[in-house]
């Protein structure tokens, strides 16, 4: 074996690496879906034990953040990543953290869900969580898409998503006050979906940190805390 | 100059940024128990202008974690930092991610602290929002001290401090329940309440994470998602 050899062994080792790595998170953003979905499912459908299941099921989440946490410390301690490798490695860890915390709200939603169910249920089935949710898990998923392709417009496009995800969960919850008012008997029920809608708007708020972290993975710029994410002031 | 001596002066640098860097995140964590302490006076006081400071100085908080952020990356890129050293910035690059939160956390409080100003104030000062507050407020000035010197076991503690602060904040959202269903026009007041709350217990949980990257740190095993921080899990 030649010495250009083994680089070129050592290199796609390393590629292989750096793509498992990756491929790694996007499972990682699947399950955090798959389990968003259901707790709304839980939520709309009034199906407690689908609530409970995605309670339960939340240390998936979090066995697959301990596992990416440590490919990544592995690869900074051997490989000694520069440039754009490195800026994907430190986007991956910022990026495990928000997903772990996503998680952790859809493990909240599905508690919320198995409360909601033993409650009188609105005629509408909670429409307004059902859209707010819908929303925040398109959101989640156009987010993993534009870490998937390192498409920063997309990136860009679904972070501004999150002004309008807020503007719905402020809705929400005056509604749920003026309910409240108008009726005690419905402060419990109402508390429940004001905390669900709590914890969909910070999903949306974790989809956004996610693209901040792509645009900076791809331009290597870091845009958090400058404002609205504006293409203008990311531009190449 | 011999090469022993540049060795040496290469170490010796490397070896101040590290400090620097260090330093710059209980700087870092001195603004944010600052910015806390401010949000907790302003409720308590119902001083409306300070709680909007708090919320205006943010940016401070924000700057000081890209600063460091950068800081992270140039040492990841120029030093190849191992073992001990790797730990210490991959803890670093998240412990400032919480701290930054806890700045969010605080921007919150303050401004509810404007809001809850504009209010008809209980005669007890919001006593339960100090107790809780300041409890907090101790676990976070703790948790940066068991970063400050690696104190694994003053780590473990605060970190158990953690499950007292969940039911300090049950009990709160409890009696505010109770507050609207009695008299339902000091729903808004309550809702005010239960959220400043809310944030003051998620600083917990941020604090408890500091704690729980300085064991890893420290020991070089993660023990987040362990179930409860048990000394145990975590011996030498």
């Amino acid at each position: 074996m030649q010495v250009s050899d083994l680089g070129d062994h050592i290199s796609r080792r390393y590629d292989q690496d750096l793509e498992q790595l990756r491929s790694d998170v996007l499972k990682m953003g699947g399950l955090v879906e798959s389990q968003l979905q259901s707790a709304i499912t839980a939520i709309v459908s009034g199906d407690s034990e689908l609530g409970l299941k995605v309670a339960e099921d939340d240390y998936k989440v979090n066995k697959l953040e301990v596992d990416i946490d440590e490919q990544c410390r592995r690869l900074l301690a051997t490989r000694s990543p520069a440039a754009g490798d490195l800026r994907l490695i430190v986007a991956i860890i910022k990026t495990i953290t928000d997903l772990e915390r996503i998680g952790d709200e859809a493990e909240k939603i599905g508690y919320l869900a198995s409360k909601l169910a033993a409650m009188d249920r609105p005629s509408d089935s909670y429409r307004e969580l059902k859209t707010l949710g819908n929303h925040v898990s398109v959101m989640l998923r156009d987010a993993m898409n534009s870490f998937a392709r390192l498409d920063v417009d997309e990136a860009i496009r679904v972070a501004q998503e999150d002004d309008q995800v807020d503007e719905e969960y402020d809705a929400i919850a005056r509604q749920c006050i003026t309910f409240m008012m108008e009726d005690p008997r419905k402060i419990k029920r109402s508390m429940n979906v004001t905390w669900t809608a709590r914890s969909l708007e910070r999903i949306g708020d974790h989809a956004k940190n996610i693209c901040e972290y792509v645009i900076f993975m791809v331009r290597g710029k870091d845009v958090r805390h400058t404002g609205e994410v504006d293409p203008t002031d990311i531009a190449d």
